[in-house]
């Protein structure tokens, strides 16, 4: 017999009222943007676009949508005076799969939730939340892009962060001279500033690992797949004593085949590139070395004293959702890395297709590679379009900013100013403007 | 008439089931506490302290309470051999008033939100939460402890972040020679590693500012009141062209009397001591000067990307609870600083008993000062209590360590190993228990 007492615990009605909850919150910000989408004629141009992508996501229904067609068919009114801004790399793009999932996510905090600096003070990482710790245990087993056993976890206020408590980590307050930190050109923009913005007397930017021939201890920073070329990437300099950091920010089957589990001395990873929840700022260190891991853990202290609970509290929340949409109990249009794979790759076909209408750009091309996840073969899909100029475009960035389209030059990246990174991580509205303007820029 | 169904709307449906749910979370989180409880003599004893410290608060229902003294007579079963653990300033205390305010600073964040990393991208603060600035202003504004009018407004994950932004903005990358970092002793322990942490080439950690000699540029930082000691502080170098940082993390009228609304150059302030949410990891600077507050701005970016938005909406919604909780038309007894004042009084009071029971130790004294925002007269109440081995005790962290008390030698704050630095603000069970050891220790 069924135990009504049970059935009607505070528990249980915690569930229904949450649900209720949620389903009231939503039909309030729809409201809302009806409202916003009512009066955003008012608004900045670059406000509009926004705005409208979100009425336009919340009133989506199929899960793998198909978006992009409609919207550059139909009579939209770009007249090429709106900026459209892809300088970052803005994960926007991933709001829409979150509000398909409702109230699943949504996480609930009372005031009296942590006024304590400490998570677990019993773990090397005293400001890493447990259920934080099990959940990216949890999705790397899923998604299969990482080892976890016999490593430590470290949290960080996003990998940037943990970039430079790695930097300090591995190397020493008694060296003779600051260790060189070197990357494989084109890199990703903000390591060299990120590196010397201090003058540290414990490591100095290094350039294009390619072209490092200076003696004394180097890190290398290996990005794979690359930002902001895509390419799947190896150390370059091979010289024994060499110290690898490797940020696999984008190694998720969303952008790319997983080929295998990474194994490495030091992996760094982000939700904002892999969940999409850039405003959270958590990123996470899989370390092998105990003692490396500890002062990684030190810097993290001096610089921040830890880090936000209630943004752990979200990721891990988050994390769980991503692992069991996975699952074989989980409807497969709600697979959260095939939602965000068939998006990639609708908006790969489109931008191809642009580019190949306007005939002043050209694209890097991907062999495909077998993913484990998908167990199935595939070109990658970049979070980053890595676009060149062609026909005479030697400032790509100057040249796409005269059309009001703005990217990031190469030459942030340590090569030619006819590249540009544009992000291809914006919301829907966003990213097709943008390659409907681009297949209409023909040279002369 | 009233309108049947604008009371019946979505909004007034999740104000009722908001309530609910609180009430459902509260109740299940008690149920859990008591089943925490009964098991504890499975826990390790610093662990069952906190829990039990948890288990007391929830069943206190008086909001200006007298909690000490039932424990420190009843028959508590401390036979010495606990660690008392009072060396960080873990803010604790705190997390009985927010049970107590109970639904009040919920906060329910859905999992579509905070994908972007602007918060606000036409402000020189493009990661700052625009309720969060709005909410500071007002606190401040409520207390009338700093002015913000015609300041920037610049958020940081904790004021540790912020007070290397500033140094970082304040120094000059071309300058031949770091700037001298200089704070009177005693000073935060926790200022001369995070200086000198990457042996940063823009600045270096020049000690105590009264023995100051050295030309050249320099910042001093001035704690007010200052952590270890609790007294209220003005800068001491006085040589034209210095930089002053003002910390004022705890000039908040729990711990001192206000006397005037600060106007410095540069204030740093955060959530973990003045509405006691560490876990947060938020705070935040109020800068005259434009470009400074643009370089620490950058400083932020380069170094972690913002500040996480969950966090900041909390805090947001914290703070606005505080500013509520002074107004006129709140209940006295809910007056938050009322609240942590009386507390903070009771245990200051409990400890000075203690320390003339013992006959071991000294405490500074304190002038009495007019507080603007109580309207009276009274003696500062320190977050930390500065605590002086007397009668031959030379190293008093070791001597308290020997009776299973940790603290923070002075030797750490750059004075003498005679003093230690005890945190005030653990939760009531720790302190009580600390103040009945301590009272019964005897020399010879």
């Amino acid at each position: 017999m069924v135990n009504l007492r049970s059935l009607f615990s505070p528990r249980h009605m915690l569930v229904l009222s949450a649900a209720l909850n949620v389903s009231l919150v939503l039909k309030i910000i729809r409201q809302r943007r009806e409202k916003v989408s009512r009066i955003s004629m008012e608004k900045p141009k670059d406000a509009q676009i926004a705005e409208e992508s979100k009425t336009e996501a919340s009133s989506i229904q199929n899960m793998h949508p198909t978006p992009s067609p409609l919207a550059v068919n139909g009579g939209d009114a770009d007249d090429g005076r709106n900026v459209i801004n892809l300088d970052h790399g803005d994960p926007t793009m991933y709001e829409r799969y979150w509000q398909e999932m409702g109230d699943k996510t949504t996480v609930v905090i009372p005031g009296w939730q942590f006024t304590s600096y400490f998570s677990d003070a019993g773990n090397l990482c005293w400001f890493l939340e447990p259920e934080l710790a099990k959940e990216i245990a949890q999705l790397h087993k899923v998604v299969g892009n990482a080892i976890t056993e016999g490593r430590h976890i470290v949290v960080g206020t996003g990998s940037s962060q943990l970039f430079q408590a790695a930097l300090y980590a591995f190397t020493a307050n008694d060296a003779s001279e600051p260790f060189s930190v070197v990357s494989a050109a084109p890199y990703y923009s903000s390591y060299p500033a990120a590196t010397d913005c201090l003058k540290s007397g414990l490591y100095k930017w290094g350039g294009d690992a390619r072209n490092f021939t200076k003696t004394g201890p180097y890190i290398e920073l290996v990005t794979s797949p690359n930002n902001p070329d895509g390419f799947v990437r190896q150390s370059v300099v091979n010289r024994s004593g060499g110290i690898l950091v490797h940020d696999l920010a984008y190694y998720w089957p969303q952008y790319t085949p997983i080929t295998s589990a990474a194994d490495y001395e030091l992996m760094l990873f982000t939700v904002s590139k892999s969940t999409g929840h850039a405003g959270m700022r958590i990123g996470w260190a899989l370390v092998k070395d105990q003692s490396i891991a500890k002062k990684m853990v030190k810097y993290i202290e001096l610089s921040t004293i830890g880090v936000s609970k209630d943004s752990q509290l979200r990721a891990a929340k988050v994390m769980k959702v991503v692992s069991d949409s996975c699952g074989a109990s989980a409807r497969p249009r709600e697979n959260f890395f095939g939602y965000c794979h068939h998006l990639m790759a609708e908006r790969w076909k489109l931008l191809r297709e642009a580019v190949k209408q306007s005939g002043t750009f050209s694209l890097p091309e991907f062999e495909p590679g077998f993913c484990n996840f998908f167990q199935c073969l595939f070109e990658p899909l970049p979070a980053f379009a890595w676009l060149k100029g062609e026909g005479g475009v030697e400032d790509c960035e100057s040249f796409l900013k005269s059309h009001n389209i703005w990217t990031r030059s190469g030459r942030h990246f340590g090569v030619s100013p006819s590249y540009v990174r544009v992000s291809m991580l914006d919301r829907d509205i966003t990213f097709v403007c943008f390659v409907k303007r681009l297949s209409q820029i023909h040279l002369g």
